[in-house]
């Protein structure tokens, strides 16, 4: 008995392992990246309770970090830190950098902090930069859901070194995450706490498998992506003074083309 | 006549040439700052039609620029810019960045965007660094006050340098613009255009000199400050890492503490 449990902890142990660890970054230098954030979250792709008025559908500012596997701003499958917490419930961003700031100055994990403005309708895009470095070459950032109990949609952890070198850009789509904060079921639920808390979990159209909530869809297999996030690395002759305006697309639209 | 008008013409040339340009500043090297914005809008100081529902009083998030004079974001009894009434009727910052991406391109008039994540209640703060330039020494931000028609708080073109050096702290207390796009008196009036547009306006106790408006309060003299703003110049022994975080107060009531 006593082997066994040896036996689980240390595979409990290398599975929990954060996948930054598999491969060293031995890129030489720091770099930098535009990141764009386009919301999709239309009226014609997610109809159902599609918020209109008091607020209308919109998203939160974007709070983000660079950093090295010894940090992780969130998980899906585990338990949400109070700093997301209340990102996720309120779009209030303190106590996430506080746990951040910690994290920076204890073990040396984070390299940064970005943040973009938010946007102010369901399928606008905001923009930022951020700087990567070997040994803080992941990148986590979250956004809230707006309106929504505590729901969010993010980044975990994204690996932008290969190897020796930087990636030249990455494109995901989004999913929302339930933060396992508030039990809140539609979008403009009320506030009602979940006891004890539960972990992070993607929402999908079948789960919650119930019919109340704003997200099930029974007659579609998988939710079509609600938002999507484009990193693109910064040429050097991109930067300097004017650096971190030069690849703001013109119109809504024009991203959606150049990266699809 | 024509004498008269080339004077007045001349004299409003004069006045309005903005301060940048009277002092040529001279220290040699970028300097990084810590922005801390910290929201006063409490029911308290601002029990007049204080909101307390969808939405709850809060502060949207802060974008800013450091530029030179060439460059200016929003002045007051100026027009504002379609990327200033966006962001202070909807919080909408997209077409602002662009106006700004254009000035540094075409007229090097900027030197970098910054943006911190929003505040959930009227009292809260939040935080990010900048960096100036000896060429591009001015700090301009917008926050918009939600809910309202289209006011909003901010510094126009702070100058960050004194001759060779750079100022190691400045604190300025904010008071409610009126972007002069939106006639609503009250911070939950529905949108109703200003045609034609007018130009940006301090709000007053006393004007607009109406009892509707969320700000009259005829038995003050002048309003309490609805917000704080503090940039702290980074020491170069905080630069490096973990540079981001040095200086996040723990406490919502630190900073004033340390600022007064």
């Amino acid at each position: 008995k006593v082997i066994w449990t040896v036996l689980v902890t240390l595979l409990g142990y290398a599975s929990s392992l954060p996948v930054g660890d598999e491969s060293i970054c031995t890129a030489e230098e720091l770099a930098k990246y535009r990141i764009i954030f386009k919301g999709k979250w239309s009226q014609t792709a997610f109809p159902k309770q599609y918020p209109l008025y008091r607020p209308p559908a919109q998203w939160s500012s974007l709070l983000g970090v660079t950093h090295s596997s010894d940090y992780s701003m969130w998980k899906k499958n585990e338990y949400a830190s109070n700093g997301v917490r209340d990102f996720a419930e309120k779009g209030e961003a303190w106590v996430l950098m506080k746990e951040i700031e910690e994290a920076g100055e204890k073990i040396q994990s984070v390299h940064g902090i970005f943040s973009a403005p938010a946007i102010s309708s369901g399928t606008g895009q905001t923009s930022t930069e951020l700087e990567v470095h070997p040994r803080h070459p992941l990148v986590s950032f979250v956004v809230r859901i707006v309106p929504s109990p505590d729901w969010f949609v993010g980044i975990d952890s994204l690996n932008l070194c290969e190897g020796d070198r930087w990636m030249d850009e990455v494109s995901v789509d989004l999913y929302p995450y339930d933060a396992g904060t508030d039990s809140g079921f539609t979008f403009s639920s009320p506030n009602f706490a979940t006891i004890p808390q539960e972990t992070v979990k993607e929402i999908t159209c079948s789960s919650p498998s119930h019919p109340a909530n704003s997200f099930y869809y029974p007659k579609l297999k998988i939710l079509p992506p609600i938002a999507q996030v484009t990193i693109v690395k910064l040429k050097k002759s991109q930067l300097g003074l004017s650096a971190p305006f030069i690849n703001l697309p013109a119109k809504s639209n024009e991203i959606i083309d150049s990266v699809s």
